[in-house]
């Protein structure tokens, strides 16, 4: 990613503050401060004027903000708000636009006790969430890379475990082979769950053993150059019963289905329900009790969500899952997923990975 | 952690809502919610009135809430809040403690706007977090195998690396073997930064090789059963210049007096201050660049502070970093990092790795 890109996007948001009626725009939320300026630390604050942007950050990320990004760098001695504050103060703004989503009430309370007079805090929702929906064609590069590692990691990995690995060195082989092939960090916890432990959407990998007669649900991402993956893929622990077959059939052609209906100008619940409609030809629509998927990027949740209720409409450059489930308690649980990207006669499955059921 | 203490926990803050005029509180910051509920899913609130509790979660969490708490528990099928704000009709409470730096302003509003009539939010300041900061002996314990598990993570690693290994590759290797010890995950991103990267306090691991003559910062630290460990260690590739040895004593020096200073009842400015005289005498403390240390527990980073303006009394029972460190731009970097326990006489040094400058 180069530095110009980030300039760009905030002369994007800097042209936009007057027709918000806004003075500035004030971004702390770590993944839209890396969007919008290239840094990567955990402390920072951006204020857009129209003509200018100043980074804040504390000592710590001196020498990294001034090779990541070329804002001027503000180094906050104390609490950033105060150096913030006092930005505000000179640059005598009055509407100052700040994230009520991303912003706690205390670091509110904070800064709007202390505002210059005449000067107020205006919520902005979504502005550079919306921004982020739509990658660009570098950043498509850098999750399609995500996607590659992710999916290398997984092979690696499966290729050679046997049955009596536990959930937690199995996460812990996938998580090690991501990061050998290049990855910062899993974009989110590592999910192994085997046996009646996969009827768990969100289980946390346990001592618990892959035994004979196991279905096994590996959900897994990566976080490469700051971009999210994500992939679900199912084992079976010796050959499956007929019931978990059918179970993994039905799974299986809801998510074809789903993906099948990713097109640039549909709604994200027409996808959700095209996965639902194939699901309750099973009679299994009432056990797939989330979503159908999410977009991801710089976090591995982000809009669009591709739910019951969500009417959001998909455009090219979106990068989303799609992952039905089906979760039985005291059984198992089937999920599917890949990443696909939106483009102009449908979508791009980036995940590569075989989708059988792998039996291991 | 068995599940009387959780009950514990609800019953101590439920006992002392009327003395801060609430009729109950609304917690939804993850790592408060698992110390009093014991849920450690990612979406989750949690009611306490004076004579019961309601966890909320959504169905993915169904069956985890239900292994992991013995709150009363209600799955919402939409937003947890609306939820929520129907259990606080139908209590017919007035006041309604909130922990205001948790929460973000979008959810406050959503909350506020619907209250039912007559009730309101009040804000509740790190209420938790103080009951947090004093561990139990059954967390002491969970802190303490946090704390070996990374030390010996980091044993195993540091007698098979060779010079050449890159900085990403020796992480990975690092959070492997942390992970097959029993961690479920580094408590932060590994750092582990070498040559005149060492200079930077939170560097990220990149490709750089560890080469001949570089001086190399280790700072590493596991969560396990949801505790976290952190600890830093320097590394020499072949053996130090007399400039890095001196600077590595200083360091040293510095973080034992800062030990030597820890013990119920001084204030944790004045451990800072332990520290930054000794490096004042080394002519470094202007490149201390950071607070000596912080507390841990569920979260990485908890009160205590110990910088320059933390005036926190240390009382038996916190877990607390010793880090102090010394930054020189274009040369490099020295942090030396343990974990302690305050103790009736001083504290406990939970590392036990030693704390000579390695050389590899």
């Amino acid at each position: 990613m180069n530095n110009n890109q980030y300039e760009q996007r905030r002369q994007s948001v800097a042209s936009e503050l007057s027709a918000r009626k806004l003075n500035c725009l004030l971004v702390a939320f770590s993944p839209n401060l890396r969007y919008l300026s290239g840094f990567t630390g955990s402390s920072g604050a951006l204020l857009i004027f129209p003509d200018r942007s100043i980074l804040f950050t504390d000592p710590r990320y001196q020498i990294q903000a001034g090779q990541e990004s070329t804002c001027k760098i503000r180094i906050a001695k104390g609490p950033l708000t105060v150096d913030v504050l006092s930005a505000l103060g000179k640059a005598g703004v009055k509407r100052i636009g700040y994230e009520p989503a991303r912003m706690t009430c205390d670091i509110f309370e904070s800064i709007k006790s202390r505002l210059p007079m005449g000067a107020s805090l205006e919520p902005v929702q979504g502005w550079i969430e919306e921004l982020r929906m739509t990658k660009s064609v570098a950043e498509l590069d850098l999750i399609r890379r995500s996607v590659q590692t992710n999916s290398r990691a997984f092979e690696e990995t499966i290729a050679r475990i046997k049955p009596g690995t536990s959930e937690r060195n199995l996460a812990a082989e996938l998580e090690y082979r991501m990061r050998r092939l290049g990855a910062e960090k899993p974009s989110f916890e590592t999910i192994v769950a085997t046996g009646v432990r996969s009827a768990l959407p969100h289980a946390q990998p346990t001592a618990a053993r892959l035994t004979p007669g196991d279905l096994v649900v590996v959900d897994m991402g990566a976080f490469q150059d700051g971009y999210a993956s994500d992939m679900t893929r199912m084992l079976s622990v010796g050959p499956p019963s007929s019931k978990v077959k059918r179970m993994y059939r039905a799974v299986l052609e809801a998510q074809l289905a789903a993906i099948d209906a990713v097109r640039p100008g549909v709604t994200t619940v027409s996808v959700d329900a095209a996965a639902r409609r194939v699901l309750a030809g099973f009679g299994l629509d009432h056990v797939f009790i989330h979503s159908t998927g999410h977009g991801l990027g710089l976090e591995i949740h982000e809009p669009p969500r591709l739910g019951k209720r969500d009417r959001h409409r998909l455009r090219t450059g979106m990068a989303i899952t799609i992952e039905p489930g089906a979760y039985i308690e005291g059984f198992g649980g089937v999920r599917i997923e890949d990443t696909v990207v939106v483009n102009k006669t449908g979508c791009e499955i980036l995940t590569t990975t075989p989708k059988d059921l792998r039996i291991v």
